[in-house]
Order: structure tokens, then C-alpha cells, then sequence
């Protein structure tokens, strides 16, 4: 989700240090996720992606799940400024600019979203990890309910249940996204953006010229 | 996917002794995933799981991927008879009952899908794995498709794209499979059960009465 990891630090924190060496734990933890995975990850693994001073992470985090919990946060934090920045008047639009972001957001690297659905299937384990997908899920689900709110109501959407139909659109990339890394075949995500694009058609957009 | 473990040995098997003895480990397996998951698996703990003289595992299988990549195709064996005991000449009803097995099978124990979740989350790592789970996926995708083909050639489904179709359905399933297994909650099934439901009124059945 959200923007590539090189370019993500200019939206938040850069005005104190405290934010920058936030932002840069975050890019280590990028980092050391790509190159170990979530299973084999330690906090030393990420300390040696850090640039800067290592004990400085160690006082920030008392543990591996600590900095991870936070890490999920930083990545539904840097979405939601994806979005905001993207912002688009028409609600078709913007719809479609939240689902691409989700398939195909520069973070879809393969050792990233391979790292990401380890971490995932830790959540069964670890209430930390499962509280902060929990978290995630909502924002997003919210957020796409929100748009197709809006665009009910501005008559350009058909008139769905919003809760329903943006659970569909989840549900929909969440299985795209584990089929992709199981599979190891990229053309999953663009099969399953043009079934999205269909499902739009046959729901939301099928009354739209009404 | 497929019956529960107490059952499903009596469909293949029962006649020789290899037979059993393939079941019983398979069933040592599943029992020792439940109990420990994939990541931190071992044959012993298979064995310890094993009422049979332990050796006999370490004399049919090399090694854990050996023995996991056998237990993958075991699975999607069992699935593969459980469907074709229930065959039922109804077009709708088949998919209906492959849906149900798939998204409700008995196998769909909590900790037995997190260790699913956990292998499939290997499969990046592991070509032994994402050939198995390969096989299984292209094995589930013909099923939809050879039933929905067979439902429009009698006139009971709308002339849908089959392979595109059961794309979409085996998406939504493998989508709702790890949010199920990613939130902790059993609702996710149920919700995602309904969206099918909805998606195949609207598409597959659209016409049916025409």
C-alpha cells in the first residue's frame, strides 16, 4: 500500500527529528523485510539496514512485534496520504485511483508482499499484529464506503449497499494479493483488476448514466 | 478443502496396506499442523503425531517438503471425491455445494487454515510448495469452469466468460480464506458466502430464467 518507500518521507515528520528517524526505522524495517522475510526477522536484521545510530531503535522499540505493529501503522499512515494527495472530485475516479493504489501501489514488490502475507498469517498468533490489520482493514473498508457514499448520493453510483459492496472490493484484493504471492504470477493482479473493473460496471456504475 | 480428517480415510486406500499407511500420516499431518503450524514444523512432530512406528515416516518422505507438498495433493484428492460423492445433475446446485465445501469445509478449523495461510506464505520461498499449490489452484478453477460451461450449454446460466467467472469466485474465496484467518473473525466467511451468493444472481443467474 502507498507510495514507494524512497519517496514516502517528505510527507510527514520532516519538520523534527523525531519524525525523521521515525521515518527512517520504517525504511529499514522496509528494507529488512524485503531482504529476510517476516518469520526470520529480528530487530538486529532491521538495526543493520539503519543508517544512523542502532541503539537508537532499540530505544524506541522494546521488541520485534512493537516495531512491526508500528510499521503497519506507518504503512495505512502513508496510504491515507496517498489518497489525500490524490484527490479527485469525481467519485468514479477516485475510486479507481484507491483500487490501483491497492493492486498495484509501488509496494507491490514481490519479497515486500511475500514479507507482508508472513506477517499476515502471524496475526493468529500475535493479538498486536491482528489488532493492527484489524485496524487497517477498518480504515480502508471506511474509506471505500465513504466514496461510494458520496457518489450515491451525488447520483453517480447506483444505489448498493456501501458496506457490502466496498467488502466486496476488499475481499476481492485481498484474494488477489495472496494468490499473486502463492502463485508467483503478476498477471493474477491484472486479471483480477479487470474482474474488479467488471464488477464495478455490473453494480455501481450500471445505473450511472440514468 | 474437503471432508474432516476423522472421515476422510475410508475413500481411498483402505484395500493395501500403503494405503492406510499414506492416510495415517496424512492425518498425523493435519493434526500436527493444527498443533504447531507450518513455520515451526518438523518431521518429528509429525512423527510424534503418528500411532505407527515412526520410522515408516522417515522412510517415505525425505524431508518436510516432501511430506507437506504429499499432504497438499492429499488435500485437493479429498476435495476431489467429496465433490464428485455429492455430484448433483443441477448445474446451480453443484456450484452452490463446491462453494459451500470450499468457504465452509470442515477443514476450516482456525488453526488448521492459519497453518495453511503460514504454507502458503512459503510458497514465495518454496517451488516444491507453489507447485502444489499451483496444481490445486488450475484443479479448482477447471471444476468452476467445466460446471459453468456445463450450465450455460443447458441454457441454465447466463452466457458468462466461465474461466474469467471462476477466477472471480476462486478470488473472492482465497480473499475471504485469509481475512478469516488475518481479523479472527468467523463473520468474514458469512459475509463473504452472501457476496457470492449476490455476485452469482447477478451474473450467472441473471438470465437463468430466460
Amino acid at each position: 500500500m502507498g507510495d514507494t518507500t524512497d519517496e514516502a518521507g517528505s510527507a510527514d515528520g520532516a519538520e523534527d527529528g523525531t519524525g525523521t528517524e521515525h521515518e527512517a526505522i520504517m525504511r529499514a524495517t522496509y528494507r529488512a523485510l524485503c531482504r529476510h522475510g517476516a518469520v526470520d526477522l529480528t530487530v538486529q536484521s532491521i538495526a543493520d539496514e539503519f543508517e544512523k545510530s542502532k541503539s537508537l531503535i532499540f530505544y524506541h522499540y522494546d521488541s520485534k512485534e512493537d516495531l512491526l505493529s508500528s510499521f503497519l501503522g506507518y504503512l495505512i499512515a502513508r496510504f491515507e496520504t496517498q489518497v489525500a494527495v490524490t484527490e479527485n472530485d469525481d467519485p468514479a475516479e477516485r475510486l479507481r485511483e484507491t483500487i490501483d493504489a491497492l493492486v498495484y501501489g509501488p509496494d507491490d514488490h514481490e519479497a515486500f508482499q511475500t514479507a507482508m502475507l508472513e506477517l499476515r498469517s502471524q496475526a493468529a498468533h500475535n493479538e498486536v499484529y491482528r489488532e493492527q490489520f484489524r485496524t487497517n482493514d477498518v480504515y480502508v473498508l471506511d474509506l471505500f464506503e465513504a466514496m461510494i457514499e458520496d457518489g450515491i448520493e451525488r447520483g453517480v453510483f447506483a444505489p448498493v449497499d456501501p458496506e457490502r459492496t466496498a467488502t466486496m472490493l476488499l475481499t476481492i484484493i485481498d484474494g488477489a494479493r495472496t494468490r499473486w504471492v502463492v502463485l508467483g504470477d503478476e498477471a493474477v493482479l491484472e486479471t483480477a483488476h479487470g474482474l474488479l473493473e467488471e464488477y464495478l460496471e455490473t453494480t455501481l456504475y450500471a445505473d450511472a448514466d440514468t
